[in-house]
Formats: C-alpha cells, structure tokens, sequence
C-alpha cells in the first residue's frame, strides 16, 4: 500500500509518501481501507517532533480517518469485511475509566495513523460511519468531533437554556457549535475575524466576539449574559486564553481544556478557579461508547461536519501547510 | 378577593365561586394577582376528594398559576410588586435533596391554591416569567412542565440521539415531546387518536403508535429502535401502563414515574426491572431552581406551550368537565 | 476435567458428577483451573430448570468462582499462566452502558460455569484475586459481592454518615452490611432470627429488626432513623418485601432491587414510588472495573467475606441442599 | 457585647477587642450567643488587609463559630432560643447550583464574623451541632471540616479502597484525612516533619512523605500507588504544590483546588491536565446541606475534630500569632 511516513527524522521535509506491505490483521484485528483522512493540530507537531520526541520512526501519521473492512482476523465478531467504519484515536479506551494504557493507545503516534491507504486497528478501536456522511465528512469524527461531545455531552451533560463559550472556529470548536445547538445550547464564539463569526452565526451561534477589537471578552461574556458568565467553556487555547475564559465562566461553571493552541504553560491566579468554585475538567478525545452515542445523535440529527478543503492524497503536504497557516474555518480533509 | 373554594364536603357541587378577604403577606411572603390558572388531573382528584380526603376544607384547589406581584411582606427581596411570576407547586423546594417537608407545601392543598383573584406565596416559592410567554400560557408551566423537565433534563441528562418514549398528549407528555426536541433527542409518542399523533408528529414526533390498534406497543418501540428499545420513557399512566413501559425500555434505560392516569396499584415482574438493569426514578413536580432553569431554555428557545383552551374564571367548572372527559391535547387554562 | 453438569433434563436428580474433555483456550480466551465455586440462588434455579427453561442442556452449573489461570489463547496480554482469578459474571461487560449483549454472556447459563474442574473464560472476563483472600473465599466476590458493591458504590454512591437497610443475612446482604460499614454508613438489618441479629451486630449492624416479631418493619425502620426513612434500601426479597421497603426508604432515597427471593410478581401502589420521589434502581451483578475496584477496597481494607460452609466437590449436592433449605449464615462454598 | 473589631485600618494592631450593642433578628434572622470562634488562614489575611482590600470596616473577623441561640427574629422556624448550632461560612448557600449572590454572603467578611460574643445570623444559615461535640470542637466544622467534606464526599463522591493525598497536617488537611478514613479511602500525607507525619499515621495516614526529604514527591506518590497515581487530590497549598500533585494523581483523577497557602499564581503545564484527563475542581467551603450531611456522619462516627490548641477570648490575638507562624497541628481555637 501507498502511505504517507515521517522517516529517518522529525520535520515536514521528511514526510514521504512511499510503499509499505499491505497490513495483516492479527487476533482481534482488522484492516481498513482508508477513504480519508483529516488532519488536527496534534499531526503537525508530531511530524515537526514537537508531540513526543520519543517518538520512534518511521511513523504513520494523522489519526483521523474513515473507510470500510478490507480484512478481519480470528476472533473478530463487531465488523466484516465491506462494514464502513471510523477508526477511534484511542484504540484501547472502550469505556469506563481512563488509564494511562487507554489513553495512550493512539493513532498517528504511538500507533501508526490513517495518512496510508489502510490501516490496522483493533476490533474493539472501530465505529461505524453515519450512513448519511461521505467518508470525507466522516473522517472529522474520531478526534475533533468526539473532543467536543466529551467536553460538552459525556462529561458536560449540556441541558437546554445553558449557555457555551467555543474559541475560534477551527473543526473542535465548530464541533462544539454544532453540538451545543442540538442540546439546546446557546453559543457565544470568539474570532478575531468577523467574516467568521458571520458563518459562525449561520451555523446557529447566538452572539459573536472578536477578539481582536476585544480583547477582555470575558468581561463582554458576562455583559451578554446579564452578569453571570457562560456554563461551559470549551478551552482550546490553552495558556494565551485561559485567564479570559475564567472571566467568561459563571461561578460553578466548567472550563473544558482541551488543548494548548495558543501557548502551552501559564501563570494562572488559581483564586479564579476556586473563589468561583469553578471545574476545569481536562479532555482527551474521548471512549469508543461515546463516539457511537455521538455517532447516533449526528445520525439523528443528519448533522454535516464543516469541512474546509479536501486535498486529494498526494498533496497532503499542502493540506498540512494549509494547518500550519491557519485561518480555515472547520477541518481540513485528505482524499485517500 | 373572589375565589373557587371547596366548601364543606368534596365533590364538584360543593366547589362555590365566592368572596375571601384578600391575604396579607407576612414576614417573606408575597401576594400575587393571578391573572391564569392552569388545570392538572390532580385538582379534579383534590376536588372529588380522591387524592387527600383528609385536607382540611374550605381550600381553594388548583396548583398552576402566572400573574403578577401585588405586595410583599417584611423582609422579600427576591421580587417587587409588578414582577410578573409564576408560582412553585412546592412552596419550599428550592432546591437540594428531596425531603417530606419541602415535598408536602404544595398548592392547591395542603395549601390554598390558584384559583382565586389573588395567592399567598412564600418569596421563595415564585419563579420570574418567561417575557415572550402570555399568562395564559405560563400558568402552563409549574406542573406539567416542570415535571416533563425535572424527568427528562435535571435527572434524565438527556443527550442528543437518545430516544424517547412519551404518553398520550396530555400536558406532560406534549412538554415532555418539546423539551426532547429541545435537547436534540428522538420521541415516539402514542396516542389512542391518530389525529393527536399526526398533530405530536407536527410538534416534532419522530414515530406515533395507535394503542388502540397496538396494544403490545412495548415490542413496536423496540422494532422501531432497532431491538434496543427506548432510552427514557416518561410513565404517565402508572400501573395500566407500565408492564408496555418496561418492555419499550432499553437496557439500563430510564422510566420515569410521574403519575397514575391509568391505574393506582399494578402487578410488576419485578424482573423485568432487574434483569434489564432499569431504573424506575419517581418524580414529584421539581424544585423551583429546575423550574428557573427551564424558564431560561424556555425562553431562549421561544418555546411555546400546547394550550387547549381558555376558559373564563366564571366557567372553571367546565374547564374541570373538560378536564375530567379527556379528549384535551395539552393544558386546559382558566383566565382570572 | 470433572464437572457437575445438568443432563438430559433439569432437576437436581440430573446434576451428574462426570468427565468433561478440557477446555482449550481460543483467541483472547484463557482456562482457569478452579479451586473453589461458591453457590448463589440462581444456581438451584437454574437447575431447577425455573430460570431459564430454554438453556440448553448439558450446562455445567454455577457462576462464581476463584483458582488460577492454566493457559491462554492467542493475542493474550491482561493475563498469564499462574496468576490467581476470579471470573466475572459478565463475561463481556467490562464497562460502560449496559446493553443485552454484554449483561446476556453470563457463566452458569447461557455459558457453563463454575463447578468443574477447570471453566473457559474470556481474557476480558477475569479479575485478580484479592492477595490476602483462600480461593474459598474470593470464590464468593463474582455475583453476591459485586451485586452488593454496585447498588451501594457504583450506583448508589454511599456517603458517610447515610443509612442503609439490608434484608436477612444471605450473602448480598453481608456484604451489603460490610461495604456499607467500610464506607461509613449505618446499617439496619432485618432477619427472621435473633442469633442472626445478633451476629449481624457483630458484624457492624447498628440495629436489627426480627421481622417475625415486627412484619410492617417499615415504620419501625422509620422510628430507628427519626422519621426520615433509610436512604437506601438493599431490595433482595422482592415482591414480598417491596412494601415494607417503600415504607422504610426517605424521600428521595433509593431502593436497590436485585432479587426475588420473597416472590416474582406483586402488587405495588405507585404512588409510594413517586409521591415520596423515590429511586428503584435495576441491579444485575456489575461490570468487570466495579469488580477491580471492589476488589482493591476488599484488599485495602482486608476485608473477609462471611463464609457459612465449605464443601468437598464430590458433596456439591448437599451444598445445593443447604442452599435449597435456607438457614445459612453468609456463603456457601464448595472446594474444588 | 464584647467584640473583636478590626477599627480604622488593617493589620493586626488595629485589632481591637471593644464593646457592640448587641445584634437584633430582624425577619428570618437569628442571634447566636458565641461560644467558641475557630481560626481559618483567611482570617489572617483578612485582618491584614490582604483578602479583600476593598473590605468596609469595622469588621468583626473569623467565620467559625458554635454557640447557642438567644433570640430570633419574625417567622423564624427553623430554630429556637437554647438550640446548640454552628453558623454556616455561606449564610445564603443552602443549596443548589452556586451563584456569585449565595457565595458572597460570608461570615467574617463581608458579614461581621465570629470573634464576638454574640453573631447574627440568618435562619437558614444555621447547624445543629453534633451533640457528642464541645463547642470548642463544633466551631471547627463550618470551613476546615466543610471544605474537606464537599472536596472529597459532595463532589468527590470518594468510594471505598480509593486513595487521597492530602497536604499537610493544617486543620483541612486533618479533616480530609479523617473523612476518607471513614468513606474507606487509604491517605497519603505530606509534611515537612517527620514528627507530624507520625502523628497523621495515628489518625489513620497509610503513608507519610516528608517533602523536605523529598522534594519531588510527586514520582513518590506514584511508586507508592503501583505506578497509577492517587484518586484524589485536597490542594491546599495552591501555586507552590499544584505541579507536584499533578504529577501525583491518576490519568483520569481529581484536584480538589481550595487554597493557595504556598502561593497565588503559578506557572502550570496545561498538558499535565488534558493529557491526563484530570478534573481540577475549584472548592469554596460548601452549602447547608452539605453541612448537616456532614454533620450526621460526624455524629454517627462520633469523630472528633483535631484541636491544636484553645485560647481564650481576650488572647485571640495569640491565637492568630500562632496560626501566622505555622507549626499547629489541626485547629486553633478561641473560647469566648
């Protein structure tokens, strides 16, 4: 099979598309032709090395991907060959409390990723695809959309009238959007640019920050919401955000953290998280049960991921400098 | 003030349109012009004498009421005459566990109730009015909408692409139907009328099942849900119903019990409860910080209630006739 | 391998003691010699051919039981030859939602069980004995200790300082009383049998109640707790003491049906259930990670199931005859 | 009466013991004759002007006390003249979801605290005392003991045969260890002597860690748990401790955030939170109900608090010197 490797060394130079012998489903195991792949953040620091720089080459990267059963191997009852599925980024976490093995058990580093025309997965690291969705569209669930259900479902349990703040509109956040309106959310975003916040809006936010132009938006969250604050953050930023969205969130209400895009360490005045008796419940991705949950309600919901540009496979590069950029509006997809 | 009273014995000849002095509100109490009162099952049981027989007469009955605040006594702060507010059905359930004393001050006896020109509350016990809602249609919301509320969203955690079965189109139920589409959830609704289930298939139904032409419409929800059966079933009918319920329920599903429509004592499988892990969770109304927060998804949403019909505050008996026929699709209200 | 096994038809007269090829180990399966089953009520239902007339026979009965691991099928990793287990119930829940499949893969019927000299359990289907625990004692964790552990922690989430009523002194219902004890609750316990009372008390019990002498032990729970009711029940007898546990539970608490003991159907007043706001919470046994940390808090705190006889296998029989006749004191053991 | 005021400045020489009239009940408030005042960090820091700057004076500090009721005021029900009760920190935190409105309320700041001989309260910001408890023990429970409860059983809901760290051997600290001992946790403590350590393993510590001796104390924790980290985290110390208790708990576990005692703002490696799915969740002491749970397992376990040392009223200033110079074991006291 034709894969995308980072081999002999870290760095987008060293990303090749070569051969590699077609994967051989093992106990438990199956193989998937791999339609698409999608890329997140977390790919592109693990292919510059700055992800894990214990990580061994070659590797596989992205760990989003979807496609349909090539192969199954011995033992194998939950999927047969033809069965269009998504792979989970974490192979192991089927439910139930999260452990180290659970949780580190994942595509695209430790593991080998989706960016190969097939992939081998454990039986129990597979979900089946939304009949509605094409593969491109599918492909965005594992990671980017299953992060937002966790953070705003499963741990979030978002009820009607509650108000969510998402950060910016890369695919998390557009997650978190989509997500929030169907529990019956109210949604404030934050973008630093106003054509943005205008889609934003079509997709159903109610009010719209930029971050430029304000950049204390915690204190306009609490005007827009006559004083009390948001229910839910959806933390992305990470370092460069966090003091806002303690401003953002109401006293007993929960910062999801979720990611670091905006500056990996901080000086926290950690008063704010207590004097507010404030949650900040970290995220990581999420369970194989969730993702189905989350699979059943796009279903019901016939919900369209925003998928910004689809590269055919051979211009992966492109599609990974398009992340570096920024400035996408939802994710960004690989044709396989 | 005027007011509908029970007067001397039970029964409908005995409930008497006549003059009371107007209440005085005493240290953390308040007045209220009740401009509507809305009916539930239990005011024609309270009246009949089937649902205390030893509440103390005169009482004036029925617990749903909206107006607007006329005087407070010493000491309120919460509200200032002119607030437009609806009524809790428990006095002083504000909030936190359940305990008999907050479970047993309700209106419309032990307490007099919302069928007169004004009621006596505590500061504690009224709750703001949704602004897009008229009277008539708020005076909807302390029972049967808090009750479909606290089942499905405080205790039910409702999450988007779960199933719900809901029963008939009586107050509740249609609540319950709303609320569900509110948190992005799928409702099955039945009905003995096909006309009722066209009009819940307007309000967003996704199935409707004829009880009359199916009556084991346990086994046509779980057809209908792939094998799986339904998430949550809100039980109005009690023992006439429940044996269907717990063959509709998935799994670890819900039932919550809520009323008796259809029957007071029942013989269960208890098995059926076990084997299948379900929980069967009694619900009592709510507490007034649920009824604040489905207030604030009430209007967010610009949700509207199912109201029936209105009558004028002369013509309470045949509102209570009505009531007493069935036949009604949602909440029967009585102007004042 | 010799095992126990029902033949041609149901009845303990088809309980025969024979040779069974044995067990080998397929993918992500492992054998376990067993040196100790231990006998719950379903057990001598089961044979009885009373729980499920449809299991095929021959089936080697018994669900729980402790020894230690002799091989292990291909693909392999939670477990190795020599490590000390105790098979789960559940051979497929390990965690997460409860759904048929995972709570229908049961030892003891569909799938053979305990009382053999070696049992074919999947690799996810088997928990490490506690260190301190004989395998005449863990051989009583599977099903009546993990029952116990989810009503009161899983479920019920036990605090200090609540109260909690158990029924008898069968297994659930002793390690009922042990785990309530360890987490801090008072425990109430109602038996037919002062001596029973008596060792009860010994066993941490802050109040027994001799059924015999008080049969509506429902008020009398209500006098112990000032009132207030228990907040949790540990429902073992069913429908012959479901009353007198609605009438003993608080508002607001829970009542953990597990079992039938006292009878399978019933009349019961709904009312009771949601008037008071009361919880009736399904139990089936448990899932594999409520067993790994049960067995943790056993091990923690050195716990010792209450163990009432041991038998040789060849007397397997007179083990399932003190069963059938009651009058034990805790488990009953039948050494392998 | 007699009262310690904080008159015209802060800082610990404008600490005045002078003379009040004595309080009134006005509707819904009650008057507390003081009988003992316990000492929290925050009023040190209070007094020097370091908590709220902002602070109206006079002010009469600290926020712990236990007395008697004298009088109360109209439609007062819940209490009477003689009650022996404990004053709750958030007079309007009863229940329920917190807002800035119940957590603002507090005993010795805004509101005149404790350090008085009498205290006004409001009706439903008062505790029975647990009877088998002096009042110099019962003026512990309101912060210290509170605080520890809602972390570890409120919000921790902690089961049997978890583990806890808890940091020192400071009046929280001493009350967390106390707590999960009863819910059947094993604890960890840290100290910087050896000597204190001894003494937390008489109260029940598994194991002790002198973070002089080791510093990273994190890693030690680990190897202590078999590599999985603690369950549960009470951060007291804030800033200076947060990055080693982060490396102290499990993937998936809970820091408990309720103090700053080592510092105020630090720089934290976000990752440390999200790679490790870890709940940070703010705590501010906690509501009434918590209070009276806490208070039923204090008096069912009839546990008592651990006092350092009780002085009397007209020494409160050495009272406070002794908690600003550290070194006390458990709770300073002030008989008044």
């Amino acid at each position: 099979m034709r894969a995308w490797e980072i081999r002999g060394a870290f760095g987008l130079d060293h990303l090749t598309l070569g051969e590699r012998p077609d994967p051989e489903p093992g106990p438990g195991q199956v193989v998937v032709r791999v339609r698409a792949a999608s890329l997140n953040y977390r790919d592109l620091l693990m292919i510059q090395g700055l992800y894990n720089p214990k990580q061994a080459l070659p590797l596989i990267p992205c760990s989003d991907g979807a496609g349909d059963v090539v192969s199954v191997g011995p033992g194998v009852s939950r999927v047969k060959p033809g069965d269009r599925v998504c792979g989970a980024f974490c192979q192991k976490w089927v439910s139930g409390t999260p452990t180290r093995e659970k949780l580190r058990a994942t595509l695209g580093g430790p593991l080998d990723g989706t960016l190969a025309e097939q992939v081998l997965l454990s039986e129990e690291g597979v979900v089946a695809t939304p009949p509605h969705l094409a593969d491109e569209e599918a492909a965005t669930l594992p990671c980017a959309a299953l992060t937002a259900w966790s953070a705003l479902i499963t741990e979030g349990r978002l009820a009607p009238g509650e108000t969510v703040l998402v950060q910016g509109t890369g695919g998390v956040s557009l997650f978190a959007l989509q997500f929030a309106r169907l529990a019956g959310a109210r949604v404030i975003v934050t973008s630093g640019s106003d054509a943005k916040l205008a889609r934003a809006r079509e997709m159903g936010a109610w009010e719209g920050i930029n971050y430029r132009e304000t950049p204390s938006w915690g204190a306009r969250v609490k005007e827009l919401t006559g004083g009390l604050g948001v229910d839910h953050v959806v933390e992305v930023g990470g370092a460069g955000t966090l003091k806002q969205s303690l401003a953002a969130v109401r006293f007993g209400g929960t910062v999801s953290l979720i990611g670091n895009l905006a500056g990996i360490t901080t000086e926290i005045a950690l008063t704010s998280i207590f004097m507010q008796r404030v949650k900040v419940q970290g995220i990581l991705v999420g369970d194989r049960e969730s993702f189905e949950a989350m699979s059943r309600a796009v279903a019901a919901a016939a919900l369209r991921p925003a998928v910004d540009r689809v590269f055919p496979f051979e211009q992966a590069k492109a599609a990974l400098d398009l992340m570096a950029q920024g400035g996408h509006f939802g994710k960004i997809v690989v044709r396989i």
